[in-house]
């Protein structure tokens, strides 16, 4: 198996790592990925053997899909992204349990396909609607491009085995019923786009990404049947990929679009196309973003806001847009080298993704708000749940996307820890282990030792340097002013962007790298209505956040007020600002919270110290009040 | 015909204003309900005859409902509203249009009716659902509950005909199935409680009074099956009624229950249950209601947020929420005297329920937001609208629930102006016109003179006075610090809350009621996060708004800031404030919009005066971007 195997591998100079050349060992990115090894993926394969969602494949292999079909019409992608990630598992460790697990999940998805390739469990069968009767709500695209994508997995870590016949097969289906003398048709939920791409890459079938390219096209002329409420802006069908100005509608749709877009761009060298992802990347990161790099401001439609709409507490940052937007920034960052899109994958990482699972790797959360105004325990454990609203991560979800997308991202973390560019090498996200990439001359081999980001030197020590010099960049993130990189014998002050190794990288060469992971307050744009007057605190990459759980008595999250004068102060894992709080006075006849005089809360509260925690990190504890931005006094 | 008929009529003292016993002349709720009768009533006549919503009735008298039925399951409930509306409108009025209409209509509603009384054109025959078995969606008692009150309206001003006895039969229907002996079920949308309390109260049937008490009795008991990705609260069915702190889930459903309550709690002489809608009514107006007197925070499920949770730009606020909160509000006045209720109806009725109707009354908006953040003119004019989110307002709906509904609210809005209570008269909303009510031992006419709520002059002449005195209280609103009251030789201050007319009320006398309609800075609770640091202007019962049309070059909605030392200025029909506005500088590297210095944007356009206008009135000049609370300098 080679060491370079990497899920996303357009054809251009610069690659991303391999998940064999970084061993990570513990910390922040280890601690997560070793969870997902021991506790999420065998989570993800019980629950959907336990729901029927596997034994759908069954049904249809039995010709059993007469009466009613467990799960949602979408459910097979979620089989399709555990094996996914237990190819990349696999791949990466050698794991015999993830393999066999894998092996056993493509006997019986195999055994349902039809002759002609399609392959389904939801339509087409006995009893069931038509093929592709539904492009805007059945998902069949969608599931087949998840399909494509667990197969990417395989054939780049084992090789053409049978998940990857049945993939060919599938895709083979799919060019032949929408390619260019075929239907008109469409997605409604993008996905087969980057499954047709990688694919194609993955097999050399440039017929796969032609068909990739077509869907890409045909998108945005209004021909998906509206859902109910929705427009077709929901489904991305309003305005066509390369003429839209930023991403709006559904937030995975959108961005799992843009990420074929990318692929189909770099693959067709379609410099147009590429350029107006580009443009919406932009747009779309200074209007439509929150702090946490979570996107998507709507509950109704899972959807991106208008620009400027980015309310805290009714934030939907759903952990699968979170990944998504992984998706796009690093295919961008693939294409043009761009620090910009690694500095945001980062904070996508940390506060978005890490937010998401439970320490035991058993429980998420779907919707990632930055102001939790109420707890309740509205998480039923060993059920089923609709979301997680209450501030509980859940076990399960009725539609359960998040689970699965975030066992295949962690399962693949090391693709986005550093690009490899001939002989230079870009070390993109910070982690403790041990990186060896094979140059061609001979190995580089590091050892970066790091408790980033909860302290902010990395140490870097070359343990093996092949013969032609390799140039280092190191990538110092646009919050950290005041970094510095040091050797032996001396240290220099680098600015964020890229920073370069002056030192030839000798075996024994140690260097460090600094970053200034004081706590700062960061203040929104103040077009964002909904966080007018407040400040966040952010140290390092990290957002953070205050619980009620940290709150002296007679201190609540509704009426907290910070400090801006008393700059926030490193503490324990956190940091602490100076908080007062008060009861606002009673409401006036009739009882409507507005009055004709502004009347300032008095702050009968001494004001404190006020505890804050990483993001990532809250409702641990049990279920918590919270908020991210932090109203001043 | 009876002078003093009236929508609600519960036992007690107090009463409503017979829609007979005020003539309006003119004026803001004259104009409207001039608008309502050459209009929108046969607006929705037309809109529903042509969608096949009444031929849904044909279908079923002629057993043709074998194929596909236009319209939602609850389309049936449309007609019964706009049956209302022609009722009271011919009751008001006489029209014999009106009348004929509702003749028509009722010969085709009596022909669906099956043999036992149950009446549905979606359920219950071939080709259909099985009676009552979705009561979480289904909407079959919802729609009986209208068809009552269309009854009520019907034998209180014409007395028991065909359509009476069809919803007798309806109504017996109900109470066998779902009588103390039969099926324990509930309806998911209430509003069954109130058709069967109000046709009990108009027929002499305590039978229907008892069974609305059993389906308040039976909700909050999780029965209802719950809905894709909404809970229990949604419907109400979380909490039994009398133990439920405040108003939730969807808003209209929470206040149809509200508004059956009160009336089950009057009928059967429940304190508790009474005691239990004024604290929720309290703790909601507190907390979860708009300005405008809006309620409905979300999108999602049309419903509440949590406390404090009011979004300007996601206000859902809907036409139909807002009519509902009156009903509540007036069985509570009703119930209790309390001018509060009459208050927040003012403040519901120019803000909400105005705010509706385009001038020519043939286009509505459904949600009611405080803030557009874009034009866009996405209404088809022709067409039936999913919703009206760009600012237009739209011709009919998908759910078009509130034009019907301002139909029957406008054709009966003479009851909410007055009550009378023996020979107590308070007056409660501000009218022009002349009323006319007889006290039993002669008749009070009041001629009433005004231009309210443009000037708040209130001139009150006394044409005839019964032999015994008349006591005549005035509601001075909780924002009219300052009024007076005058006769034709002094006059006096008044306080908000209840203003006796000291002199006897004799032929002749004129009583001069000042309210002061300076316009007024108005201030939001802190813990209404999404607008702090925001200012609001009102002017008199009206909410002002910044219009994209008014502002001057350079300025845009956006970046609007007011100075709150300026205080604003009376001008033409609204006010004037001083602003500045400036682009905010641009934004760092990576593009977030988060910043780690607080930079406030420089004032670079020259400060301006700002024209505001009334709330009710915007978007009536294109589409436009606006907002109601204004981000302060």
């Amino acid at each position: 198996m080679r060491e370079d195997i990497v899920p996303v591998d357009p054809p251009g100079g610069l690659r991303g790592l391999g998940l064999g050349e970084f061993r990570l060992d513990g910390g922040f990115w280890g601690g997560l990925q070793a969870v997902n090894t021991a506790a999420t993926l065998q989570h993800c394969l019980e629950w959907m053997e336990r729901l029927g969602w596997i034994a759908n494949f069954d049904r249809v292999a039995q010709g059993g899909t007469g009466g009613e079909r467990p799960g949602w019409q979408f459910s097979d992608s979620e089989i399709y992204k555990l094996m996914e990630a237990l190819a990349w598992e696999h791949g990466r460790t050698g794991s015999s349990w993830a393999d066999e697990v894998f092996t056993a999940l493509t006997e019986r998805v195999a055994a349902a396909q039809d002759d002609d390739g399609y392959l389904n469990t939801c339509y087409g069968h006995a009893g069931q609607a038509e093929r592709y009767s539904d492009l805007s709500s059945g998902h069949e695209l969608y599931c087949t491009g998840h399909l494509l994508q667990a197969a990417v997995a395989r054939v780049r870590t084992v090789g053409e085995d049978k998940l990857v016949e049945v993939a060919r097969r599938a895709a083979d289906e799919v060019c032949r019923t929408f390619g260019a003398d075929g239907r008109d048709g469409i997605c409604g939920h993008p996905e087969i786009e980057v499954g047709l791409a990688e694919l194609g890459r993955a097999l050399g079938e440039p017929r796969y990404t032609e068909q990739a390219r077509l869907f890409i096209e045909r998108r945005g002329r209004g021909t998906l049947k509206p859902v109910t409420l929705l427009d077709s802006s929901y489904f991305q069908d309003d305005i066509p990929v390369r003429e839209a100005d930023a991403w709006r509608g559904h937030a995975v749709r959108a961005l799992y679009l843009a990420a074929g877009a990318v692929d189909v761009a770099i693959d067709t060298d379609d410099s147009d196309l590429l350029k107006a992802v580009e443009h919406q990347w932009k747009r779309s990161v200074e209007r439509r973003t929150y702090l946490t790099g979570g996107m998507g401001s709507r509950h109704q439609d899972e959807g991106f806001g208008e620009d400027w709409e980015l309310p805290p507490d009714r934030a939907y940052c759903e952990t699968c847009a979170g990944i998504a937007s992984n998706m796009v920034s690093w295919r961008l960052y693939l294409a043009t080298g761009e620090v910009r899109y690694a500095d945001l994958m980062e904070r996508t990482f940390y506060n978005v993704i890490a937010a998401s699972p439970a320490e035991d790797g058993k429980a998420f959360f779907y919707a990632n708000p930055l102001h939790q105004r109420s707890a309740a325990a509205d998480v039923r454990p060993n059920e089923v749940n609709p979301r997680a609203e209450g501030g509980v991560r859940a076990p399960w979800f009725d539609v359960s996307c998040c689970p699965t997308n975030l066992a295949r991202t962690l399962a693949s973390w090391q693709a986005y820890a550093a690009s490899v560019e001939g002989h230079r090498i870009s070390l993109l996200q910070y982690a403790n282990g041990d990186m060896r990439i094979e140059t061609g001359d001979g190995t580089l081999a590091l050892r970066i030792t790091t408790e980033y980001p909860h302290d902010g030197t990395i140490r870097i020590e070359v343990l093996e340097a092949p013969g032609t010099p390799v140039e280092l960049r190191l990538r110092i993130p646009h919050w950290a002013e005041g970094a510095s990189l040091a050797n032996e014998s001396a240290a220099y002050a680098v600015e964020p962007g890229w920073a370069e190794v002056r030192d030839p990288l000798k075996v024994g060469r140690v260097i460090e790298l600094s970053l200034p992971v004081e706590p700062r307050f960061t203040w929104p744009d103040e077009r964002i209505d909904a966080v007018r007057a407040c400040v966040a605190v952010e140290r390092g990459p990290l957002v953070l956040c205050a619980e009620s759980t940290d709150l002296p008595e007679g201190h609540a999250i509704e009426t907290l007020r910070v400090d801006p004068a008393h700059p926030p102060r490193f503490e324990s894992d956190g940091a602490v600002v100076r908080a007062s709080s008060a009861p606002a006075p009673a409401s006036p006849n009739p009882g409507l919270p507005y009055r004709s005089t502004l009347r300032r809360m008095n702050s009968s509260v001494e004001p404190t110290e006020l505890r804050l925690i990483p993001y990532h990190r809250w409702a641990q504890r049990g279920s918590v009040t919270m908020r991210v931005f932090l109203p001043t006094a």
